[in-house]
């Protein structure tokens, strides 16, 4: 896995806008990201969406997480394509590349159901409206609230450069 | 000072609605409060705004950031003022305490000038549309980046308190 600080530099070699739409992960990526010096050549902002009314006002829709609760490949979706859409309509200059990580999960140790159980988060990556790809992952159940979101951390991060 | 534990707890129990709008701590503190299991209750999310368009797509004024430079006093105002307008905006009950903290400033090594440090942070913490304290901190020289974020981090978490 690449450290944090090869991933921000090969974005800014590749000239991509990087932004994320954060839940479960509650900035520790954006954390992460701006860690990096120099990072604010690639790192746009995050939206941390946790409470789900900041969800709606960011653009999921309140039906999308009625149905299918906020924990789901749906509302992920939703984040990033809707932090892609904001991200893309306040740029200056927008024709680089733009991607938009988004996570949503339950990082414990309460709010586990049977279907949807602790350390579950489906994470889904922007590259444009059309292009949105969604991965779920589980993190393993002997790790706590801090270990699970490092670990949901950790794969979001792996997901910007997996095409480029 | 109160362990981030403490602060959530005594957040909880006033009833607070907390967020963030953050530039130098780069999502730091919204990590830090949901490092906390049932911060939830108290966490509304935060805006890292980290690109200046940024902070102006969030309703910071593009006049007084070309003005005063992003790292002032009323640049920090406005996004603690913008944060706390749109939370107010989107909650369902808007009736309990909403404080927002927002932070801008040089974590460095790089970006500093000799009016503006490396080190120098403001921070806002607002409580209502008039009431909005702001702070000048400067994180000691000798600290790294790493270090300087959660030197601001620190100073910033322990503004919500204050009056209360």
């Amino acid at each position: 896995m690449k450290s944090d600080a090869e991933l921000v530099a090969e974005l800014i070699a590749n000239s991509v806008t990087i932004a994320t739409v954060e839940s479960c992960t509650g900035g520790l990526i954006a954390h992460r990201i701006t860690e990096v010096a120099g990072s604010s050549a690639t790192f746009w902002g995050s939206w941390v969406t946790y409470d789900n009314q900041a969800k709606i006002a960011l653009g999921v829709s309140a039906d999308t997480l009625k149905k299918y609760g906020a924990v789901s490949r749906e509302v992920a979706t939703e984040m990033a394509r809707a932090g892609w859409d904001k991200v893309r309509a306040a740029q200056t200059a927008p024709n680089s590349p733009l991607i938009v990580i988004a996570t949503t999960g339950i990082a414990g140790p309460s709010g586990g159901t049977e279907t949807k159980p602790v350390g579950l988060c489906w994470l889904a990556v922007a590259r444009s409206p059309d292009d949105i790809e969604t991965r779920r992952i589980q993190a393993p159940r002997e790790l706590n609230r801090s270990q699970t979101k490092l670990y949901f951390s950790n794969a979001a991060l792996e997901l910007p450069l997996k095409r480029s």
